[in-house]
């Protein structure tokens, strides 16, 4: 049989775009997937997504994944009407501004994963440099790998993957992934690791209008340093309750773990020492 | 004046290939740049490098940096060997294992940055699922933040793009990162903070020996899982110190941030509330 | 000169209920007022709440303090004709939803200050036991103190004090407490200080949007228990956050302390081992 | 059946003084008491005292619930002469200083709750301020909530009211409550967790013990200062202690709760999907 | 010049034990002693004593330390004897129960300290292991250090040193070490940091007086397991409010420090970077 | 029976020195055992080692166990030899530097446990005063407790004692002593706990190459200091995971305990409250 080939394109970043290729194939040992990333950087503009997006379709991908911020704004927009044009079937992953966009990529046959808890960065120059940018990241994949973001994401790509691998229909998934959907994947075992689960991705929600407000909304710098340091301080927090999350679960040592085994069927399983099933 | 494009392939990953394109552009508003990422996701075999290499290569960007584990694998070889042939000047981002090429890729006419308190990840079924990755993932980016790998990469970066701005030679870098030399370029105010952001690097550098011993070394699972939680667990710890390193510099107001301007200048500032200048 | 009397009804509870009449005679040494409380306890009632503010208003106190949640309910809405009608001077302290009562309130010649920080508690059986109630209202304490809320009611309220002992025309606040005017009022000497305690602020806010989602909006127990868990222990998360902050400024010996002298004077100081002045 | 009747004086303020008209009511809806409360906020003088005691016997409760610092001090003193007279069933509920007035009390027909966990404040006018003092309370509403003081004073007033709505006699406590008969009434399943509260609340202890020697025994700034310093350091040292214990209950599911219904009853539950019994 | 040979007789322990000899020669490069140490392992009964003591004394050192617990047990008075007759000047450094002995040992001519803050161990059988005797000397350790009780006790060894080498008059010390003692030898910078020690040191104390409770009065053991746990839980915690109190230094980079030189001085800094002076 | 006699002769300073006799009758009930402990306190040079090995050779005990940093010195080379020739069964316990000395000891017919996770000092004089060796030392004694360090070697001791006492042949332990190793016999029930305490355990090993390189291999200030610094934070942390770990257990009840009953017989124990059987 032969491989499904996955096309990703990163344009600009949101926390998921970081291992959304990775999550697929988590020690690279699978036989059945090839997955190719096309990226802009940091850059989302219409000019820059079209041409990565272009270079993607022409790879002639089973699918492709577009991953960024705000699916409503013009770069995503035209990733959406491009790939809505290629008949290659297409989801679009993005955050909280998308969902004003969601009509639309239903008329565009697209699928879509909203993820709320995967907010904008603290985007002004007073407080953003790259090693904020890590940092930032760092955070925002604590709270998306604990929350269930990860791998719901993951499921689904998943779903369409092996939908492809068998010939099945394709549903592309709709989805606007709220702290319950997120937590839901996550099958915890402790109530109250799953309770904070929960509160540190609806944490990341708020983090997401902070720095709204802060990146266009206040225009006084001594305004709006504070704002986004402060979404900053909050999201670093919703990490640190993401990780009491983990150590919980690990406290019982009910950890869910489902790695891939090699023909990329996933597996299960909770306790540390034994085999995934 | 023209852009200086960027070419970046990833192939497999390590902690830096997360953030490098992000860290040259972090807040997507940077005129003086275009970035192009290609990628094979987890997968860095042969073949699966070859194809976005070239690919890469055929973009002719103003140079490239593949960036990935273990510069000395087959994988990265190949890469090696194609960018060595392609005229285009190039850089390897690696981590440790890397060390062992490093007079190959000066023959060949690369630069390098290893990273040795960039680590393997605990590579076993048992152990590492989607979550798992994405959770050592958010640790090691918090790490190589706040150590200055991230800073230190960057800037290495940026000194080649201002060469081809200026039509100057390009002096391609060689450099094997260790905690004296990352923490360097983050200036930092307490020597505390300084102590703690180095103790953090070489912690993951400790990471590193036993992901190695825990998925090459040892055979039986009742061991290698113990071993490759414990590195994982240790990494944890080395996100936590980073953590209390930042907070000691914000104890005085003192957390040194670099921003980029819009024409790609790197400018400079401690005092939160203050300009960068 | 005669003693200010201050009257303060307490119906039903918010955080800022718990310390009110404290805030403003810290040591019980203050020689210009006299504290009334009357209260009904949980209960917030019409019945409840007009048989304590009938008893307030017949003790002829110089102002009038209702302080309780939503002052939009029916018995909140039932104090506040009682205290329109007095003629007494009166200030209605409340939590978010009394933000829909401004103004009935401003026609109702009434001043207000509604603390959006202030949020409901989980209220729901399985959950709400009265340790609970202890531990929640010990959190959002730590929140409103370092964020600034408990200072910002204490002076608006020794404002009117001042103005009655020097026969000046009282103006009632009328003020809607956020995050930004909350922390101005505490002086924070760290910008990081500042935003730690901001961004504990606004996580309580958060707190609210929950608690009445999980005790209004959801019916199925599955659902709400994990939700006002959640709210709970975001809040706990807010409290540890609002430490830091504390503890950032005792870092560098710079805690804003605002004392009361005997004569009810706000004295200031911020070096531990300095006089007040 | 008419509803019970409970008067609560509150003069002056200890940490159970806060709660404890809520956490016989923590949601509102009980059905079967209804609580007032009169108090004369920081103000423990006997003129203060009387004010507020005298009204409250004019109200004709079912018993009376006086609380307040130091039961032996004048204006506590004043209370239970007024009580002992008023004929009306009444406890003291008070901290360690209390505890030289228990013959007294008992001579006076009184029932009484001492609560050596439950501290004096550091009330030096360098230290304390409004804010100081919410932050105090907040710490030692955690301690107390933790270590089953708030629980057992609650239980023992619950009993008194049984009495009253079964028609029986009265059996008024008198209880003075150290470390093990605290935790006790919390039904701890883990021993760890146990002997954490027990510490914690041990802990508060000693912060009383320093308070007073910084209050009342040193009387040069330069020590005091630090010693009622320490004296705070120390009990929010204790809050954290409290709040490990909680988390460990967490950990294995077995938070116990007891919530009443809406009859007043007293249920009981340890898991958190469970419904109360 | 010829050394000073300082004799250490170690019966029994207390936390001071394990690291008096090394706080003298903290590189071991100082000229100026010699340090002899005869020890009787846990034990302290009068004929384990009174073996080691001898041999102390045969080997004529300028002075000797006899330290251990509770100085007033028969093992330590048998100490007391024997160094008093030996004519050599003689010092005891034990724990609280040592005041009583304070007159005794007096009259017989030694000096002592007497560390309050060095409590009693939780003996009991359920309870104490050689791993739980590690963990409560680990956390001692860090109190006896942050607090100033090392330095205090190193001081005055060297300041008989001192005397010895300048031939003059040796003023035994006789002190009873409480919070305010220990900490004025750390010389605090940040009195939050004074603080914290202080509270750290008194919570030890009360450590003591835990133990002494569950190893000798209470005598049902599902009483004393949870009493003796609960006192090492707090001793846990006071470590931690130590070892906050030593980060709060570090902040400010005014961590004071006191190493020897090789002639013995005591030299003095602070910044971390700068020369001892 | 006759009790054991067992010598301990300390030059220099372990970890593991601190501990080593305590942990062999760790509430100096056991009447199996006389210790007797000789040692030079800091210094390890061959003189002073000297002299209190040939006094310990001279008290015949039944066997002697040498402990102290790096057998492969001077010192404990002429330790070695003194106990080679003395005919008395002889161990000795040391660190990491000493596995260049195991042929030796062997041809000696010494038995050795050389603990590779009990790391050097950062012995700078800028950085290591008493104060700072106390806290080192209260840093490595959490983890070697934790990792099973400590009860390792008192086992190995044990098994000695036990021979003797049942005139066995003695078969002296010849052990180097690593993550695996040591944890073994701390029976972890939570594997997630018994990965922390390995990591830190490893943690401590990396200490010593730093403190290595800081104390002999750099020779600029400005580099050393840094570099023993965050050894020393290195270590800090290790310790901090070495409390999660027994955290982790105490979760679930699951402390193992075990400690000696009179007659010197290791029993076992894992819930609190039960008996040691």
């Amino acid at each position: 049989m032969s491989k499904v080939k996955v096309g990703i394109v990163k344009c600009g970043n949101i926390g998921t775009s970081l291992v959304v290729d990775l999550a697929l194939d988590e020690r690279a040992d699978r036989e059945d997937i090839d997955v190719l990333v096309f990226g802009s950087g940091a850059k989302m503009d219409p000019k820059s997504v079209e041409y990565v997006v272009n270079k993607m379709i022409e790879e002639k991908p089973n699918f492709i994944i577009y991953i960024g911020p705000n699916p409503a704004a013009p770069g995503p927009k035209k990733a959406r009407e491009l790939l809505s044009k290629s008949g290659i079937p297409s989801i679009i992953i993005g955050d909280a501004p998308g969902i004003k966009a969601k009509g639309e990529m239903e008329e565009q046959g697209l699928g879509y994963i909203l993820i709320k808890g995967d907010p904008m960065i603290g985007a002004r120059r007073e407080f953003l440099d790259p090693v904020e940018v890590a940092l930032f990241n760092s955070d925002i994949l604590k709270v998306l790998a604990v929350s269930g973001a990860v791998r719901l994401v993951q499921e689904e790509i998943d779903k369409i993957i092996d939908a492809i691998k068998n010939n099945k229909d394709i549903e592309l998934p709709r989805i606007v992934v709220d702290a319950e959907k997120a937590v839901e994947v996550m099958e915890y075992s402790n109530p109250y690791a799953k309770a904070k689960a929960m509160a540190s991705y609806t944490m990341a929600e708020k983090v997401a209008d902070i720095d709204v407000k802060g990146c266009f909304m206040v225009k006084e710098a001594e305004r709006y340093i504070p704002l986004v340091a402060s979404a900053h301080e909050l999201l670093r927090q919703a990490a640190l309750l993401a990780d009491e999350a983990r150590e919980l679960e690990k406290a019982m040592d009910k950890v869910s773990r489902k790695p891939h085994n090699k023909e990329g069927k996933i597996l299960s399983k909770k306790e540390l020492m034994e085999k995934p099933k």
